[in-house]
């Protein structure tokens, strides 16, 4: 690979971070502009270009404009929202359940990606001690997605309140082939300058430095990482955000 | 969020695609150059502004340069490689343990990414009916941190032939903490044109067609999806891969 492919410029580092730093996760903000064939393309391909344990590659996309599938899903939402609200503390249940939690019937495109664990096996290089990683493979691919759409301004939603069950029988997937996340992808009014649930204030972000320790679990300080542990305490999100 | 944070210029997003389709799984191309405390808080940063079921942040990153962990590690690399080659055809077994699979020692800092079930917990919004979304989160993380590195000009390799339970003991990890990821991290002399199993010949990558369906799982036409079933058979990679 040449020199140019291998650096990044400024401006291609700035597009990197900003997807990551700019992306959300959309439930209101839909509207009914269609989404272009050729977008939703390349951000399936952007999607199909995740990593995989041993090149497994082991997702399938199931793309969803029809409003009866559409419309079984939401019910199966609506029945998971009221099941689950039974395990919100008290005081917090009216806003939870106040809480806009999905977009299916309002965003153009729906889609479900899954794992075939029979891709290319029975045996996949670096799934044998840790079967679950075929699982990570498509959350990668989900990732990827998610950040491609959000460079082309659309989008991404993840339901998650669903059941399985129901999703399988909708989707007609066989039985060994799990879903692993359901989204909804739009055209967007906008997208929020914070995650929704941190405008809700339902929960805060936590410091950069609250999620690191240094060589075991628990060190939150450590002689050879002096440095890092000042520079984790001051790292600035993606410059342009203000 | 202003227009000119919402929209994406051609190179933004040409920084966003080419992060995703030059980033490669890293074994064998690391070099002793020690990556920069700054760069790692950057990408650790990315990683940390991944997506979250609830927004639970349920991450946590253990950084590791200590060679005593490390070869404890690689250890256990070595003893689960050749445990798992007693599941390969006879006729790939040669090649399969010729591969190489990991940097571990050649790579300047590990990082084991886990996840907390506990975290804001117990309840999580979006976390009822599917528990296992807040392992979904923790890599979604991973690939946040996978695509930054790649636009620091710096490798990232995933190793997947360990023992949980030898991880756990060598990081001191608590019972209820699930290593997701263990990553190798340095300055590279090159990332590869394709993925190192494409290159080997062990597996070929999957045409994006064969990766799609239409509405339900098998239906790879719909007349509602006519045009995209055209795209998804001519899509290109990234223009400025040759």
């Amino acid at each position: 690979m040449g020199e140019n492919m291998s650096e990044f410029s400024s401006q291609e580092k700035s597009g990197l971070y900003k997807a990551i730093y700019t992306r959300r996760d959309v439930r209101s903000h839909f509207i009914s502009k269609p989404l272009s064939d050729e977008v939703l393309a390349r951000i399936l391909n952007a999607a199909h270009h995740a990593p995989s344990v041993g090149f497994s590659q082991p997702w399938n996309f199931v793309l969803i404009r029809d409003d009866v599938t559409k419309e079984k899903i939401k019910k199966s939402f609506e029945q998971e929202k009221i099941k689950s609200a039974s395990d919100v503390d008290h005081q917090k249940k009216e806003k939870y359940l106040s809480l806009k939690l999905e977009g299916i019937l309002e965003s153009d495109v729906n889609i479900c990606i899954t794992y075939d664990p029979t891709k290319f096996g029975p045996f996949v290089i670096g799934r044998s001690s840790i079967p679950e990683t075929g699982i990570y493979s498509v959350c990668c691919a989900v990732q990827n997605l998610w950040l491609a759409a959000r460079a082309e301004g659309i989008g991404v939603g993840w339901v998650s309140i669903l059941s399985i069950e129901l999703l399988k029988e909708a989707l007609s997937l066989p039985e060994h082939i799990i879903p692993i996340a359901y989204l909804c992808l739009g055209h967007v009014s906008e997208f929020a300058e914070k995650p929704d649930l941190e405008n809700a204030k339902w929960l805060t972000r936590l410091e950069l430095k609250d999620v690191i320790y240094f060589e075991k679990w628990g060190q939150v300080s450590n002689t050879d990482w002096e440095e890092m542990n000042g520079l984790i305490r001051n790292v600035l999100d993606y410059p342009f955000i203000k």
